[in-house]
């Protein structure tokens, strides 16, 4: 029921251009179903976060991002939407939440950070109140004490910290001036996708009425790399939906609509995403299932996470049925099977649009 | 894009019957699109006021509503879940909010209160910007100095609190033991739609492009009468939807599933609602558009409002596109035409409830 | 930081008596510091909560208490001041937070409850921190699942339910018609800082500048009896303050001035709080240190906790340093050591009081 | 019972060096008394607003300014420290509010803005609800209806930009690169104070008991030239205190303890705030009771505001009772009068500071 975007670019955006002014900005997704298949219902109205690396060196600022997060619906947020018009990033994770587990809180929003690095996730650990006293019991002190809220997902990401330093990292002080590396980062988030699935075996251990897979779409930055998995605990479903656009610049065709524009082959924008922002189809690819992406230098890498779950033979299609279920399943629509295409959602019913001066 | 609920009862009822429990109150239809038309969106997350009066009869406590109110999503909200569990009422007005004018604040949550009364609107008043100074010079100092939000509502209110204080009554002393009387207050709100058009026709005045009619169904009590409007000024459109039920008790048959139960054709239970509340069509009865309705002692009455804006001729239809481009129609859909009609709307797509121990 | 308040009474009071309506209650001690000694500043602003069981026996109720809480300061919450004039109960803890620890957060706020009991904490736990994975490891499943929050607090309640479960009594149910019974409360109670005390040693062994005691405050009730401890893991040290309370009637002798009226040693109404809420320094014992005090029928009980921090010399005296640190001391003041006794404190600056109509 | 601080520098600054933190920010005095006289209490717990412009002059960013508010006290608010640490400005604007008009909502929250420019308010306007019909009938439509909340403060900031408007100026549109201009700013300022000095006159004919005099000082900026009163409508009573301080530097000497480092006479920063934020005497000048401040390319200007309230024999004294009642006097007190001036607030009693990683 969550959803996330990832921006990373060669040059700063200005946040606007990926939280408020698109029609299709997860936000304003987060109360229109379009993209969405039709029989899930839109909401994602229990807290909102967005987390940015400020995109000048200054020391001063520090190497960590600055998060702002809110618990009331993102788009009734004044705070964002000034924020929104008034910052840019060249690294942005964002994150839209349906509370499916811990209560509405700030210390249950997304994204988490600890120092430099920055974790979100999108679906849910099965069966996690099984396993949570292995994961206390697993790890350093720093990281169980890390944990101030209750949702799998922030206990995933202190997992994924003591995954950093059981590779010998310490997740406190980044390596170099580019930061851990996205072999480190992506070797301690299967790490922690191989620990969350023993748990889970073992504490399913013939319950049969416990086959219920998890959805591990986690994203995780250090402000240079960015890993981004699609990942279920199953051979025959499918994962929370996932996708990725490139091009050289997000441009606003029209108000309201943004596309990616394609000069070159350049992938000085790169965004990752829960869904598609825009409503052209050859703007985005999807990820494949139980996959792992890797933005290196504006660059996006792919590659198939081969486990247990791993379907070596294509043709074998999976079902979406179980992340539909939860809500995490976003085929790209066209936009002639919508009326009102052209009128953004709030305008839509009559809504006002929040103004922000005057 | 609000909706709201009305419960008077001979008997005291717990409002999580009314609020938190059906799988089709007010709140869990704010995040469930079935009984609203198909192209809407369900999102009423902007804020929730419930406003009821002690059941008992205990100077203490005073004649006047008790009001509980909220910015963030009802659905969300532990203090209501918990309030409602613990509370019961022969008399409640409950109001779920879309911001379509005044920004999300506890000053803009319906239902407004002064001394013993309690008033809410769902729909709009059209151009309200244009009006406001007149309202502003119209009205007493004290109902002037009343309004303390930004929304069209809050002024209608004061306006109707000055259209009191004009027919002879004070408003912060009611009359009798039985309060106003239903008479005065049907003739207060009456007058006060009166003003509404006059304003409205004086604002538009050779203003082409200012033909939006104004959408007011208003509902206001003393704690002992309650007057309900379904209005709109015009002869062509359909006012916002407006529905009642009557019976001996409104019944859980099932899990999330309430129904009227109607035994001798008693009124000891009466339910008034911008939408129907449960799947029997039935149970339901729709208010015609420009009409009012009142409540008196467990008895319901419709009188039509015959002004500019009746429509003397049954056959003549109205056309519902203004007030469902609005959000504000809801026909009484069949239950069947919808899949998973007995999974209640969060446990559908895997939320958890609120759980209120443990 | 805290403050706590306790109130039982044969018949139900209205909450705006304890809470909002006196000059010393605790939320309008929470910003005036006269009853606090000197150099503590007042400020209890980061949430409040209030807990009551309702009044008569009604089985659709249930036998838990309705909980109220907030994260915004207490004196200006509209939803509060509505509540406690329309809300009346015969047992009532409310509690006011300074966040020691634990970010602000509904989760964080006291009373906490499950199924028919309730609990609340004036004091902390030194360092928690150490302890928390013993705690985690310690309990049983449901009762380490229970915690949702990050402070101290919440752990040690969830450390009382899985005593009173160690002790052979399921705290999902209690036994009888009479609760728990007051036994069983103060041993499971007793039970709960046995084990803190044995943590806090092995947590601390060998560490020399780990000398901080714990100060545990803790109050808990099933609806029938009341347990409170006043306590301190020093033998030097005083616990934070507490003080009780007992007579006919609560009541109101001059606008915003309370006092307990005390007619033929009638114990009608008992009130314990962290400090005292009237001038009149007769009306208030102070529990000493080091004793747990109970409430059964009516009627208080005073029992020293003999264990190696009790004193069994009276005359060797305790010093108030470590207590008044953690601003948990409240001598109780001569009024006349006071400017403007007579004016409430929010009149005193020129505040508006909430008003709840108009 | 507010407090500003308003900030311009010839470089930017970390807002964390203004707000969070100095042991004397206005946020840190808003929870210590200290610098306060004693028998004030320093609460002001009830909302916060930044409001900052952007560096660099960026297209893309606009002119106007971003604005942070909050109705949650300001220290514990997680948002702002993190913002706090990841921003910077050469020109900030800051407010802590207590709520003596107009109940908790974002949009009573100062700094007000419109377009570029940016308002605040310390004090109040004398017997505001009975000039408000005035204002709203003085005021072109636009004004009016920019007023969302219900403070006398954003009236007067809208009368403030109808007396731009009657002075010849569109306040949507800045004349020129600077900006209005200091000169045209000031004219605005003083007629509005002009309006409310005439309409209060008018309002109070004959009213005995009516001789409350208006604290209005007003801070406004349009990014460039700030202009501050400090001003009361009477001849005998001081105004809400007003204080600033000019160097080369603003520097943080010891944790939690900054001063204004002064070389070469230099004005690169500029201070104006409610009350002197360092313990150094000689760092702060204070502004005389009815007088007007300017701020032009980084040079302070001081004019007294001369009319019937101005005194011209500065051998007459004014008392600060009236402020001082409205907890509106600061004076510069002595830092060896205090006990644990060098530990932070929080820390003196036991609180954690927010920590923002881990």
């Amino acid at each position: 029921m969550c959803r996330f975007l990832i921006f990373k670019g060669r040059d700063p955006i200005l946040l606007a251009h990926l939280l408020t002014r698109p029609e299709h900005s997860i936000i304003n997704q987060s109360y229109d179903s379009r993209l969405r298949i039709d029989n899930r219902r839109p909401i994602n109205g229990d807290g909102f976060g967005v987390g940015y690396y400020t995109p000048e060196a200054d020391p001063e600022l520090g190497d960590g991002p600055c998060v702002f997060c809110a618990t009331t619906p993102a788009w009734n947020n004044l705070n964002l939407a000034r924020l929104a018009e008034k910052t840019k990033s060249s690294m942005v994770f964002a994150h839209v939440r349906a509370s499916t587990a811990g209560v509405l809180s700030e210390t249950n929003c997304h994204p988490f950070t600890f120092h430099s690095l920055m974790f979100m996730h999108n679906g849910q650990i099965a069966n996690f109140h099984r396993m949570k006293r292995k994961l206390a019991s697993h790890m350093k002190d720093e990281y169980f004490l890390y944990v101030q809220g209750g949702t799998d997902s922030e206990w995933a990401f202190a997992l994924f910290l003591d995954s950093l330093d059981k590779l010998g990292v310490d997740p406190s002080k980044p390596a170099g001036v580019n930061g851990f590396g996205h072999e480190m980062i992506r070797n301690a988030i299967l790490l922690t996708i191989q620990y969350i699935k023993d748990w889970s075996k073992q504490c399913s251990e013939g319950d049969t009425d416990n086959e219920e897979p998890s959805l591990l779409n986690f994203a995780v930055t250090d402000g240079h790399s960015v890993i981004v998995t699609r990942y279920i605990t199953s051979r025959t479903e499918e994962a929370a939906s996932l996708h990725f656009s490139t091009g050289s610049k997000f441009i606003e065709y029209e108000p309201g609509q943004y596309k990616m524009e394609r000069r070159d082959r350049r992938q000085d924008v790169i965004l990752v995403a829960s869904e598609p922002l825009t409503f052209e189809r050859s703007d985005w690819v999807t990820v494949p299932t139980n996959s792992i992406l890797t933005i290196n230098n504006q660059t996006v890498l792919l590659h198939p996470i081969m486990d247990e779950f791993y379907q070596t033979d294509p043709s074998v299609p999976r079902s979406s049925n179980f992340a539909a279920s939860r809500g995490l399943v976003s085929p790209i629509v066209e936009p002639q099977a919508s009326t009102n295409v052209n009128l953004p959602p709030l305008e839509r019913e009559g809504r006002r649009r929040l103004s922000i001066t005057v």
